[in-house]
This record gives C-alpha cells, structure tokens and sequence, in this order.
C-alpha cells in the first residue's frame, strides 16, 4: 500500500453499535500497513468543536430544534476545513465517528425538522464533502434489546418511545445506505467484531488501493 | 396608545453610529406610553445565545467563515424561538440591537460568503420571521472619519482596507434597505440624536397604531 492519496472513512450506527471498536481495529491495521491515521469525530473534532460540543451535549436546558441543527452544522464546518481537508491533502487516512448521516438520521428520527433541510445544511456546511467510505454498523434495536433482556417484564412507555426513536434512526440510516449505495457499506453489526473487521479490511484496501 | 399587539423593532448600522443612544431614547418614551419592551440583541440575547457569543467574539485562533456563519446563525435560531416569539406574543415591543441585516451586510463585505446565502441561512433559522420595523442608522464612514481626525495625517495599509469594508458594509445596508423599503427606515446618523429620535418616534407611533 503507497501513501499517494488520503481518503476519508466515517463510521456510523446507534450507540452500542461497535463504532469505536471497528475504528481501534481499523486503525491498528492502517497504522501497520505504513499509513497515517487521523481518528477524529463529530461534534467536537477541534478545538471551536469542542466549545460547540458542550453546549450541544451538556447545556442544561432546551435548545431550539433548529440552533441546535445549526450548532452541528458549524462544528461540521470547521471540522471539515480545519482537520478533514488538510489531513487528506497531506496524505492521511481519517477515520471519523459520525458525520453527517448522523445529522440526517437522528435529526429526521426525532421528526421535528425536515431530513432533507438538515442534509442541505450539512452539505452547506461542508462546502459538499462527502466520504470516500461510510461504514453503516446496523442493528436492530428490537433484536439487540430482546438478547439483552434477563426477562420478558413488559416496556414501560418511555422505554417504548425510545424503541421507536431508535427504530426510526435505523430506518434513516438504511435509507440513506440505499440511496448512496458506492459510499455506504453496511454490515450486520450483530456480527461477531472479527468477522465485521475483515469486512471492513477487504473494502479500505479496495478503497486504498 | 394600547398594549393590544406586539411589535419587534431592530436597530441597524455600523459601530458608533448610534444604535444605543437612539434605543435608550425609544425604550424610555415606550415605557412611558405604557408599553413594556424587552431590550435584546444578536449574538448573545438568550443564554445559549451568550455561550456562542462567547465563542464567536472571544475564541483565540480562526474560525471557518461558514462555522462563523452557522454560529450566528444558531443564535438566532434559539433567541427568535425563546426570546423574540414569546414576548411579541404577551403583546410586548421587542426592541433589537442588530438582526439578519447585520449577517448579510458584515459577511457580505467580507467577500468570502454569498450574502444571498447568508441571508438564506438566517431566514431558515428563523422560520421566516421579519421585524416589523428595521431603523438603519446611516453614517458616512469617510465622513465619520474626516469629521473626527484631527490631522491630515495619511492613512496607512489597514487603516484603508478597515475603511474599504466599512464603506462596503454601508453600501450593504443600503441595498438591503432599497430591497424593502417598506420594512426600514433610512436615517442619516450625523443628525444630532434628538432630530434622529422624533424621526424614529414617528415611525413607531404610527406601526403601534
């Protein structure tokens, strides 16, 4: 593998997905065949991020459905010109946690805001950069909950709420997956990590090569 | 005079042109007619807003121009929704220093974003909402200038370029007047302020009609 060209990966899935297990493993890989690795992230992939990311996640507070869009958006913006494109224009390799199919997906799921919008502002954002290569980890919150469950006590109703958000970010994400079939590859996160790592593996090297 | 409908006023214009004094007069001559009026601004007129206002005005290091934009847009987003559309709906007078027009004219001038972009983005943030009543305060900057320089001493690089920007933030503000008359008044800043605020008392007399 030569170091010609950088390429850019995102990982995406619900929580508990494998997100951060798949980029270790990725990373490690990477690292060994000789390329440098960028793991970043979104919201708070740097330094403004990490301002943004705070009020974003940890404001005690509401905000206002579309500021917090807008928040997103502008942590994507610097992220994207001041990390992403000088990292690929050195070279590297940058495995990102959530970009902005996450937006789509969990913005369109909590059914305030227009999915549509929200990815015209992301891009915006953006000036339109999109990854090489988007890895979809998904799962089925309803299988994922029914394995983890000791016992069958019956959902009380924000349990039931949060199931159908979760379901409907999932839908969202497969959505997006279908209608960008080059970009995504999506696997089974049920999968044992191995299996879903070599996967992975087969088509970076593709990418890469 | 009745408390009977609300009514969101914002005050435009360059720095120094007067915005405060002629606001403190405004204010002060509703509160006597019986009308109570919030005081506000953008950026930073919510508490979410003071946090990003924080981070646009205060940050050590760049910000991307379009993280800048999303920034701003983001505060206006939350204070129109928290801030702006409650206190018109108590029936009250929103009295505002600086709204999208200041967006359009400042990032307009920079000549690094399309302002019909920026305009776009704040319009989205906002649902749409447009004050009933935008008084520009117009001031001359080379006038300003020549008024207040003691010496003819010559200008140097930045000096010339500051004053290129403020003359193209000027001619900003002026278009954007031009485009909807109806919603702004034009004011000459160099007036004395008394003259200024019977103009402004006027107009507002006649909006809260």
């Amino acid at each position: 593998m030569t170091a010609s060209r950088g390429a850019w990966i995102t990982l995406e899935g619900g929580d508990g997905s494998g997100k951060t297990t798949q980029a270790n493993v990725l990373a490690d890989w990477l690292e060994q065949s000789g390329r440098t690795v960028v793991r970043t992230r979104e919201p708070g992939g740097s330094e403004v991020g990490t301002l943004i990311r705070e009020i974003v996640l940890h404001h005690r507070g509401d905000i206002a459905p579309r500021a917090e869009a807008l928040l997103y958006a502008a942590d994507r913006a610097h992220h994207v010109e001041t990390v992403v494109r000088p990292a690929l224009a050195r070279g590297e390799v940058v495995l990102q946690d959530r970009y902005l199919d996450s937006s789509v997906a969990y913005q369109g799921a909590g059914r305030v805001l227009d999915p549509a919008e929200v990815r015209d502002l992301s891009l915006w954002a953006a000036e339109g950069a999109l990854p090489d290569l988007t890895v979809l980890l998904d799962l089925d919150p309803a299988a994922a909950r029914t394995r983890l469950d000791s016992a069958d006590k019956p959902f009380d109703r924000l349990e039931a709420e949060q199931a159908e958000f979760h379901e409907r970010v999932r839908e969202a994400y497969l959505d997006l997956a279908a209608a960008e079939p080059e970009r995504f590859l999506v696997l089974d996160a049920a999968q044992q990590p191995e299996a879903i790592a070599e996967r992975i593996r087969a088509r970076v090297a593709e990418l890469l090569d």
